[in-house]
């Protein structure tokens, strides 16, 4: 079904109204919004409404900043979901940034996804800062050479001031989404082959096998495995969030970076630079002579159509969930 | 054959002295002894005696910091060998950031390889810093969807404290590297299928159509792709070296990033979760019940028995070269 993007930013405000203030409701609202609005609908409503989604978390508490420097701060989620206290952390290392030229805030104790990570890269990016944003996750994925889950699905994300809007480069570790195998198992399907092992070690294709198992590394290979766990290390373990499966109580973890350009350049030759560089990739040779396409371009111009219909293309599924969901407040 | 390790770098130091002072000789006598000794030889001699190599450079100058702000530094590298420049921005970063807890710097205008990166990440986190270092290099691999060599062979690797040795992940960007195009060449041997493509974009297993043509990223996908674009954005285009095939003439680039785990965490606490990760990686479940590889082992592993033999074997025909380069001192 069509709704007014309007319509569904108040439904999406009313449905957290009774669990999360409103600038809380409002800051996840807007990741929410993204998600959808952008085409990424695995980081949109349904994780306000489904399974260990937004609604279904009880916070101990508000967000607290636990640990400050000079050119960071650690952020104690005390239960919140990822979606809250990352556009807390991103508003933190942006201000850091701003003022030192570098800056680095570390989260933990959040519960559920940090939402679509292009949306944080894309606000950094635009404050012309380069940001790096990891985040950490329970284990699904296994070191290389074992068959142990002990790595989140740990997506990097890199964010790169740029005209007319950033170079966004956002990517799981992971072969498969977690997301992929629940809606493969509500769907009675099969997952590809080579994208998950079961409890044994032997690649599966049943999602269900998978979930009880683990899921590899993107490339299937040591490069993969070894980033992953490198993600583990800066947005786990360095935060002490859960890290490798152990701590588990200390909850999921992010790590968000950010720096200025002018610390290597003047920030205005840079971004003349990355013009010349998108032009040269954007029209270099392609066997058949399409357009290639620059990392970030279609999430963000997605979500700027979408944003000038003013009216999107939601599952009558999830709005019937986001209605249920208002009723109960 | 076999040779003494002390007898080794003297012959290094030796064909070196006609182009380079006794400080520069050193500092790239380390890295070329590094790769030799830590069993990565396409990082040892090879780069002091073939091809474009050190002993063929005619540098401009002396290296030069032209930029330095609190946290950074920027180098100009003068047409001298990556490894000189590589090791003195690996100084210059430590000593920022032990100075500030974090420090980045970026470098432009040398050539040939920096060498293997693991020897800079295993400085760094010595030092109890966590290091990011990405060096960027000529046009190897297209954008993804493209066919046009843009990007460098682009590697990236991250340096952790640990003990009782750093964790270190290096990783090239592309799937097969310009060595060994080089080797299989010369030996006249196909490489694998489905890491290169011909000029006019189509899979070779020629090593002189695919050095014609283009090396793919190290996943065949975006992810590699997109991965080996931040790398050349990183340490190509922000330090302003030669950046997806444009200035050619400012030369290679390299990043380094330092920063103190105190940012976030207690040094100490965090290198005791990193010692109950490995710990648990290393024990994690295999299908064989071997036990798990953490990155960077081998390789320092490999160095460290060697230093403690005294004498590493080398290959005949790079002992001649190297007398042949010593003859002509």
């Amino acid at each position: 079904m069509k709704i007014k993007i309007n319509e569904l930013q108040n439904l999406i405000m009313k449905a957290m109204s009774k669990k999360y203030d409103e600038e809380y409701s409002s800051r996840m609202g807007e990741l929410v919004m993204f998600g959808e609005l952008s085409g990424r609908v695995s980081h949109g409503l349904v994780r306000l409404l489904v399974g260990g989604s937004i609604l279904s978390q009880n916070p101990a508490g508000k967000v607290k900043i636990t640990k400050i420097t000079k050119l960071s701060s650690m952020i104690e989620g005390n239960g919140n979901p990822g979606m809250l206290v990352g556009s807390l952390a991103c508003d933190e290392v942006m201000r850091i940034a701003k003022e030192n030229d570098f800056g680095i805030v570390g989260t933990r104790g959040s519960h559920t996804s940090s939402g679509c990570l292009t949306y944080y890269l894309e606000k950094i990016a635009k404050e012309n800062l380069i940001g790096i944003v990891m985040a950490e996750s329970p284990t699904s994925t296994p070191p290389f050479g074992g068959i142990e889950p002990l790595f989140g699905t740990n997506p990097i994300a890199f964010g790169i001031p740029a005209n007319p809007r950033p170079v966004i480069f956002d990517m799981g570790t992971t072969a498969i989404t977690f997301g992929e195998l629940l809606n493969a198992k509500a769907l009675g399907k099969t997952i590809p082959k080579g994208v998950a092992l079961d409890k044994q070690g032997n690649e599966t294709t049943d999602p269900e096998k998978a979930m009880e198992g683990a899921t590899l590394p993107f490339d299937k290979s040591y490069k993969g495995a070894g980033l992953s766990m490198m993600v583990e290390i800066l947005s786990g373990t360095l935060p002490h969030s859960c890290y490798a499966g152990i701590d588990e109580d200390r909850g999921w973890g992010n790590t968000f970076m950010a720096f200025s350009p002018r610390l290597l350049s003047d920030v205005d030759e840079f971004k003349d630079r990355m013009e010349k560089m998108i032009d040269k990739i954007r029209n270099s040779k392609t066997k058949d002579e399409s357009k290639v396409r620059i990392p970030g371009e279609k999430t963000i111009d997605t979500r700027d159509k979408n944003l000038k219909l003013k009216e999107i293309e939601i599952a009558d599924k999830i709005y019937e969930l986001l209605m249920e969901a208002i009723k109960h407040v």
